[in-house]
């Protein structure tokens, strides 16, 4: 059974405050009618800061998409492949037991992917596989490791590495003023995140023991892009903050039909998307509030970081390990409107 | 084991000749210190002709990224229905009977893809994992049927829906005007396609054997987009017609691995690349020319639909069936360079 194994997460060195959001919101929208909507909602989000790959001042400069798509090439490359070593390390892997790369970002676009730069530089195999997604946006946390679940299911003794690049500064618009674009601005960050999904189970981290996929009927609109000459405008619809009302029903049957009760799991990766997500999962899913605190925690360290998120939560659960067999899920909450979740129990290494 | 279902193609209703598209290119670059060289080898190629899902005339006018990605997207949701319908009866399957759908496309890009509306409007149970590929180019064809039958094997019983949808010529670029490009505009055609991976092998297609996947060394320049505000640029170096040289050793070995012969199979659905490809794989793989009769036949017919190319060829195959148990393989090659290879046999259905 293929085992998750310990993520790797990197913060850039680029930093925002929550006070620096505010002011720069104040600064820049003083005239918009819902400013203080605005404000007061960033500040509800709690978020205290948030990384970027660039400075500040260059972040809010749009530099047209064809020069954010080369900036997020180069930044790319520096920044995946520290990463990837240590996630290596975690699972006690070389570059050369990999057999498939599942390659996440929903903030540049390049083609070849990322990974055929990877497999020439860092010496995966010539045969690896190469997994890119790009549009399941927050979602594809949870896609990634069910993909690579998936892999190392379907190929028994192969391994898996996933690695998620989410640079959400160079999908900063300037000129989106809706509210779902303002709140944006505000919530999300930078980050880069590998891990390894280990397919003979011999590492710590999450046992996979099953998966689901959901998407809620009719909410293509709530989360989107624009896709446009000024590269990609992410679309927030006021009916997101329900979205767990729509999920956790869904959840709490796929739990039923593995024998665990979704209030009563040992741990929890959810997605950090916002508050109003975090609060949905205890308000209409039984959560208790303690068993999101790492979640929480994530999302006031770091902002809402896309794909990286489920594995910035799981680097902070795995610092802190639950007991062998702990009980728990992964569940990334994306555009579809859909999830992705994992459910497993954690392990040291070694159990059957 | 999984049979991949006899696929169906959609080919739009405009069209584009072979002597159009010379009366076009000395048109348009009369002055090009290259058109002759272009011109010859448009006709080396050998495409007569071509389909557009807009009329030339419109096509030939950059409306821009924003106005061809709104395009992309409802053209793509007037074709895809009806050509997954009937991919569903080739496999006698209902919508409710898809466990994940594979959504290929590096011509257009959507978020949330073009999935979660399907399983909106055509009854895909909301659970149908969603696994959205556009960076892979060409070689996603391959792709799209090695990562559904790794879906399949994983989860056994389950079904999985493939769907290829090109629209090359939204990706035409009026100011490109280096060799490459200027050759790209008389080798590319729109179309889509779609097929089921079935995994319990009741269906008439291809029985999925094996598959294997490789990216040759140092060749990321080779086909690669520029991402600028005008959308995606396609690049086209000069290794590329160098292509099966890199591949066939490759080839070669895995089918030694697996007990068979690249020169000796049933029937080949390779990638409609171009002529350099196709005469690649005799020169360099030994493949009879005669084998490769439908790949020629679908380059001459449609040119080359990226990803849509090997199920083209195996639309031609199906059509005039080879014995229960030949053995053949497809594959797609594009940007990384990348190859994904699956190797079968032909079924009926109801074969263990």
């Amino acid at each position: 059974m293929p085992v998750l194994a310990t993520p790797t997460v990197h913060l850039p060195e680029h930093v925002i405050t929550q006070r620096e959001t505010l002011d720069l919101a104040w600064r820049l929208h003083a005239g918009h009618p819902k400013i203080r909507l605005v404000t007061r909602m960033i500040e509800h989000a709690q978020v205290t800061k948030r990384h970027l790959i660039r400075p500040i001042e260059e972040t809010l400069h749009h530099s047209g998409f064809e020069h954010r798509s080369t900036v997020f090439a180069a930044e790319a490359k520096k920044r995946v492949p520290p990463v990837v070593e240590q996630a290596l390390a975690h699972a006690d892997l070389a570059p050369r037991d990999i057999d498939a790369i599942v390659f996440i970002s929903c903030t540049g676009f390049m083609m070849p992917s990322l990974t055929a730069w990877l497999i020439n530089t860092m010496g995966f195999p010539s045969r690896t596989a190469q997994i890119p997604i790009a549009q399941l946006g927050c979602a594809a946390g949870g896609a990634a490791i069910n993909r690579a679940n998936d892999y190392c299911r379907a190929h028994p003794g192969s391994n898996a590495l996933i690695i998620c690049c989410e640079f959400c500064s160079l999908c900063y618009q300037p000129d989106d003023l809706d509210l779902g674009s303002l709140l944006s601005n505000g919530l999300f960050g930078d980050a880069v995140c590998a891990a390894v999904v280990r397919g003979d189970n011999n590492a710590t981290g999450v046992l996979i023991d099953a998966q689901t996929s959901h998407v809620i009927p009719d909410t293509e609109e709530w989360i989107s892009y624009a896709v446009k000459a000024t590269g990609f405008h992410f679309r927030l619809n006021r009916g997101v903050p329900d979205t767990m009302r729509g999920f956790t029903p869904d959840i709490t049957a796929f739990m039923r039909t593995q024998g665990r009760d979704i209030t009563a799991l040992d741990f929890y990766a959810v997605h950090t998307g916002g508050p109003r997500i975090l609060e949905g999962l205890r308000e209409h899913g039984g959560i208790p509030n303690d068993k999101l605190r790492h979640s929480w925690n994530a999302l006031t360290d770091h902002g809402n970081v896309a794909s990286v998120a489920v594995f910035d939560v799981l680097t902070r659960i795995a610092a802190n390990p639950p007991g062998e067999g702990a009980v728990g899920m992964v569940a990334g909450f994306g555009p579809g409107v859909t999830m992705e979740l994992a459910l497993g129990r954690w392990t040291n290494g070694n159990i059957r």
